[in-house]
């Protein structure tokens, strides 16, 4: 599909736009395909606006020591403006970005996408909106943090997990849970353990088998 | 001072109004007093947009436990956004604001601001631009809260706590200091125990009073 064709129905501001700009946000379009745990954005550079077509980015932060914390996901029709810190200047703190799975983008010059912000003042309300409602997801991810207990914080990733890839197993190590989650592995381990011992999971080599999603419910509520 | 005659020098967009957009937004403004640890904001009601003109507004967050965690201040100056939540559709979650010391404001309706806003480009552009400058805020309390020990975390409280106020003591029981960071009192008490021994703090039923803010810099960095 040619660009314009698609961002005519994903853009709103896309009607308030001369035909020069149009063709010039589709000129500084590229499609990308990211392999699985391919890195699509680091900290602070103006990488560009990354609209998701198929796969899952993640969302996170990184530590000096390399301590993660995931602070959302997005999925197919989901837009990533935080990778264009040059259209947001007052976003001042880096996040990273990665494939969880193969994932095709349709990527825009995070320069072209400012210079046509900084003149069109819908392009620039659009861009800022997005990045208010992500700040809804952050706090989200800090209330679960500062309120919750890690059994509660467990449950929850365990089910999203399963409802995002339609499955009943969470096919990731002790390891990616914990940098998920922002813990050491000990600790998740330990958690597992004891879900496992109520029948709620199955621990397996394959992964973390959902077995009583009720009681997990539970747990998360 | 009218409040126009402020209006025109604080907000970058009022050039943009016509004469009978700023007499409205006039109209529903007021002049607000807040005593020591007033409330001024509670949950997801729309109670408006406050500009501080004196004194210190603080915005945290509040589980249903009754937990704290500080997001930020508000100084003379500052805007506060978040408590118009009719304003900022997609800020999704509930924070709350109380005033630190007694306050000064300005207070203008939500619902009159709201109202400006959804028809003048500019008034949205500017309430979410400042609504991003305090994702950036609050992404740094998260850094803090994942990636920092607490001996850091404190040291850089206290040390912010002396420069607000201009003194060398922080006059706040450990409790308070607790709910400020998140985190148990007994935390915090054997912290400053530690801090004490070293001689980096003084602890008495007055505060806590900064010995060697050279050392907490270190520790702070």
């Amino acid at each position: 599909m040619p660009f314009s064709e698609f961002y005519q129905k994903y853009f709103p501001f896309w009607e308030k736009l001369t035909d020069d700009d149009r063709e010039y946000l589709c000129q500084h379009s590229s499609v990308v395909r990211f392999e699985k745990e391919q890195s699509v954005h680091t900290s602070a550079e103006c990488s560009g606006l990354y609209i998701v077509r198929s796969g899952r980015l993640r969302l996170y932060m990184l530590s000096e020591e390399g301590k993660e914390v995931t602070l959302y996901r997005l999925s197919p029709g989901d837009i990533c403006m935080l990778s264009a810190s040059c259209v947001l200047k007052s976003i001042t703190f880096d996040v990273y970005v990665d494939a969880e799975v193969p994932s095709d983008c349709y990527m825009i010059s995070g320069l072209a996408f400012s210079t046509i912000s900084e003149r069109v003042m819908e392009v620039k309300n659009y861009a800022l909106e997005i990045a208010v409602q992500r700040f809804s997801d952050v706090m989200w991810v800090l209330q679960q943090i500062v309120f919750m207990s890690m059994d509660k914080r467990l449950a929850i990733f365990l089910l999203d997990e399963v409802t995002a890839n339609g499955t009943d197993t969470v096919s990731m190590t002790h390891e990616q849970i914990s940098r998920h989650l922002g813990t050491a592995r000990e600790v998740i381990t330990r958690m597992l353990k004891h879900f496992a011992s109520e029948g709620w999971v199955e621990v397996s080599r394959k992964g973390i088998k959902i077995l009583d999603k009720n009681k997990l419910r539970d747990i998360a509520c």
